[in-house]
């Protein structure tokens, strides 16, 4: 077959494409490059995010005992699935009620608490198959379906935090139920009120990609879960000291590790929206270098924190404090220099080094780390934004972090709550001791390799 | 080093470079952004569905039982390998002979019979290196390189489907000769009906990136393999009843199907074939988020009836649900709305859980479930496409199904027949027993993990 | 929600969009338009690559016995880490110093001594946030950051070869020492001599992606380590046979490998270093296929040649087969033919399964196979350029790998020399014996699998 085969195959198969090709040569229009190379970032970014879920699972998988891993996994592919379904029927439409308007001091109709509580129960309309002409007007940034895309994969994001804090001890289906409401609804209000144009981002809040909306909101809604579920049985003895209950895989902790901080140039790169300018092309060059310098800190500075400390590296620190770096970044990616975002990287990882021993003295049993990753570092990112962005304000950051944490925080709290009585959230002791896998799916991970 | 840098190292890497920086802006032309957005689509989209090989891989080494790990494992390596020579040697040309003049009513004599058997042995030609403006004429869709890229990421998708399903017992040798037929010619010959615009596509068959032409074929080419081979030793006691052999790593197949759902972005994204114009980014839009819709609702269906069939969620079960959705949305993507491509998957999703039963009922030993996965569901999906795309029809739908799914199954049975003759196919019983990693391979995939 | 929402929100979230789109077309300029094509190239071809290291992680923590997995792994995460800082330090200035100007014959003053020697500790800057228009005359090409961001993963994956020859036996902080002079100055010197335009360049050295300027060159580092640490206790018997010690865990061997070839695509198309035009476009397309045939034909010959040699097929040789092939079109993956790709790869997967043996006869124990993959495959490739490529000469290529190869095998050997000599850089034998997971980490990779 030679190379020209294609040049006519394409003439068959895409009607109207032989007529695009003029004597006279025909130019590519701004409006449009920029509008396919905006779906083109969303799409992209979107898939690396979607390859977080995978991250996170097998982060999870491996830091949880083999006895839970099957279930670990299933959590993981069900929040997943769950958090599709629940933003197309209702997320998107409450996180999205409309944009304000500055010149009229108006709310669309869609908001049902102007800058608060949008409209709800409206599913996800997509644009029509290609589109034509008087579509196409409407089509001049991005294409809806590519930004659906993208923000979904945040949703998910924030609701695979919250499984791994509760392993090896929660129910499946109560687990789901929560995802439902975290998902379909607190995660979505959350965020509304800074991407959806809300009343955070009226008043000036900065979180670029969700160190608060994403993170610190996943961290909360897994310590209100995690308070409300108590610590795994063994997990403290009478005097209150740790037992250590170790990973069963750190190679897929590793893994998952690694697939995090992929993705993660797809959570922040991405959150620029645009990439049809040669300005927003270069700063997400900007984003990309950030993130990964502030992963690179986090990870060295828990190495020679734990070493420092405990005389011993401590892998599972060391691919913690990773995270903790990109975290931390996550609010204002874009700004810093280099060295900027190596520091606020470092204390990142710095904080969950310190943090982790601290949640266990206060009886918080948190599986795998995603309270000290998420929220704490979360938290410092968001406030050292006015650091490095001028029109970031600190109180400003601090209201922010406050209004959605104790927001999500607290609804989260009243779910787990009421879940609790209606069904109970928790395995039973007997099930817990003999491991979910075989108590509630009738399965193991490993069948055939020996305990040690 | 500052920024400037880049600027000068630009003048002296790219010859010509600065010359293209004249006083006067200089425009992009239409042609020329589209070509490179479409070969970009190509790539990017041929990377992803690359990344489905170890999707498979280790979905189908994490299926079956550990002593067999290391050969499952050696087999997706060397299929994916012998695809790529033998989609270069004549597959390529065998599927795209050309295209039908509709004009003159006329095949270019690339076809040995028109519609059906293409032009045989004549290797893939790519572009000359660095097209000049003779070769830049005939250049104004894709490049040649990044069509044939995409193209065979198809192929081996095909035959990483058979390998599953045969686990266990096939000999590695035959296995390959059966996969050089495949990718060879079987294969091509049978996409090459619709997708080289033969008789299929002439008649109106619709099959957008491949549940019949992929899935389906493989999982046919999969049922003739299994049927010749026979069940796994001890697979059905003396009643026939099934005896569990479950797989050995539960955290790979959870991996591999996270792979192979990343990949289906690419997969049927990709199939668009365009990227050049808004109308075509809107649309591959529709298509990641109608695909990701999809499985996420098998994922759930399958969650939701293991629950109530069997009153445990079945993990594997979830899993292949997932994978059962994305191949159900394979034929149509980009039509059906959200709602749509959810209940086009959930029915997917549900096909595996019933009818994976069925099959063993039949004796059929599908070791990763391959056949319901990729054929039951690959038919549904093909069979429902009518119900949102206009030009499409029941009746062609099952002609299409019917002439590529039994063309396939008979020269695959054909095939398997001919080399359980010559050479046999399967292991010896001893060996089957030993594990074919130690008897074949002489190796361990974990040799140091004890068995339980 | 419907449609329109987000274009509205567009015109909120970013300030100037609107008055971007007037009633007279405003048509897209070459120069923007590939400017944001050859970043967004830089981009995706630089976080594949940054995913290849987490391939190196899993291809060596399956390759070392579990009692040393967990320390690979913290390998693996800390010299990707001390790579990005030490890159931003001093790598990148070092590597770039200034184009070489035909013109007047003159280097710029950031050379130290022209054309050897570059500028060091220089930090890298990035074009500022959102660049204005006297920027943007400047940023012509690709952005800054897009290039560190690509440039960084190259360095990061000559070290990772290096982590894998020395496990099991190397001591993590020396390791890290070894890690910071080799990316923060050994590396980026060789690299500069080519690709920061010194006088390899100039004298006319052909290396498109770096077999010799990353792969060989690591595998130089990689081979001073190993003569200096020696081998692994127990690998050689009394008479110099070889005692096997088989990697613990295959599939992640298999999945590192399968991450690797998918990473290569990034490495050997974005080394292109642009996608601005149609010929960029297609010359990328040739490099992936080239690239993916040379993988699969390496690992087809690795395939052959076991079941020739030994009469049993050997999967870890396949998988390094597959890397050999990779290594081997590196240096000139652009011009050949898919038939010429595919017998240099194959070429490539036929010296791995020779040398291996080989190496061991020689007492040298590379634990994972990188000298063959990296060091061998490295020259052959290098070497074999001019076949295909007019400009380039068999006497410069062979001055290049020794250039090269003997200036980072010579500065290697000595640091080792010098860091046995200040702190020691192997582990005692009882910690040998014992593993390095329990030893100098005080933890397990797999702590519940007992040892069969």
């Amino acid at each position: 077959m030679t190379y020209r085969t294609l040049t006519t195959l394409a003439v068959v198969l895409t009607p109207g494409w032989a007529a695009a090709q003029p004597a006279d040569i025909e130019y590519a229009t701004a409006a449009d490059t920029a509008f396919i190379f905006n779906t083109l970032l969303f799409l992209v970014g979107g898939f690396l995010v979607f390859w977080m879920a995978a991250g996170f699972a097998m982060l999870e998988a491996g830091l949880v005992r083999s006895k839970n891993v099957a279930m670990q996994l299933t959590k993981n592919v069900a929040l997943f699935s769950v958090a599709a379904v629940m933003y197309w029927i209702c997320g998107y439409g409450l996180m999205y009620p409309g944009a304000f308007d500055a010149a009229t001091g108006l709310w669309p109709d869609a908001w049902i608490v102007p800058g608060v509580v949008g409209a709800i129960f409206a599913p996800t309309v997509l644009e029509p198959v290609g589109p034509g002409a008087e579509a196409i007007a409407d089509l001049s940034y991005a294409s809806v379906g590519s930004d659906f895309f993208f923000q979904l994969m945040f949703v998910a994001t924030t609701a695979s935090i919250v499984s791994g804090a509760l392993a090896e001890r929660v129910r499946l289906w109560p687990f789901l139920a929560f995802t439902v409401v975290l998902t379909g609804a607190i995660y979505p209000i959350g965020a509304s009120w800074q991407w959806g144009t809300g009343w955070l981002a009226q008043a000036g809040f900065s979180d670029f990609a969700g160190s608060t909306l994403v993170h610190a909101a996943g961290g909360c809604a897994a310590l209100a879960g995690a308070i409300v579920l108590g610590p795994r049985l063994g997990k403290y003895d009478a005097e209150g000291r740790v037992v250590a209950m170790p990973g069963s895989n750190l190679a897929l902790v590793t893994l998952g590790t690694f697939i995090l901080w992929l993705g993660w140039f797809g959570f922040n790169g991405a959150s620029q929206l645009a990439l049809g300018t040669i300005a927003d092309a270069a700063d997400i060059s900007r984003i990309f270098v950030n993130t990964n310098m502030a992963a690179a800190a986090g990870a060295l500075a828990a190495l020679g924190l734990t070493q420092a400390l405990y005389g011993k590296v401590d892998l599972t620190m060391v691919l913690n404090g990773a995270l903790a770096g990109l975290v931390s970044i996550t609010a204002g990616p874009l700004d810093p220099s280099l060295f900027g975002a190596l520091w606020i990287g470092a204390v990142g990882g710095g904080i969950v080094v310190l943090a982790v021993p601290m949640l266990d003295r206060m009886g918080i049993d948190d599986v795998v780390g995603a309270i000290p990753v998420h929220l704490l570092a979360g938290v410092w990112g968001t406030l050292v934004v006015p650091v490095h962005t001028a029109d970031a304000s600190f109180g400003m950051q601090a209201v922010g972090v406050a209004a959605v944490g104790g927001f999500v925080f607290a609804a989260s709290f009243a779910t787990w709550t009421v879940l609790a009585a209606l069904t109970g959230i928790r395995v039973s002791p007997e099930d817990e001791v003999t491991g979910l896998d075989i108590a509630e799916l009738g399965m193991e991970a490993y069948p055939e390799f020996a305990r040690g």
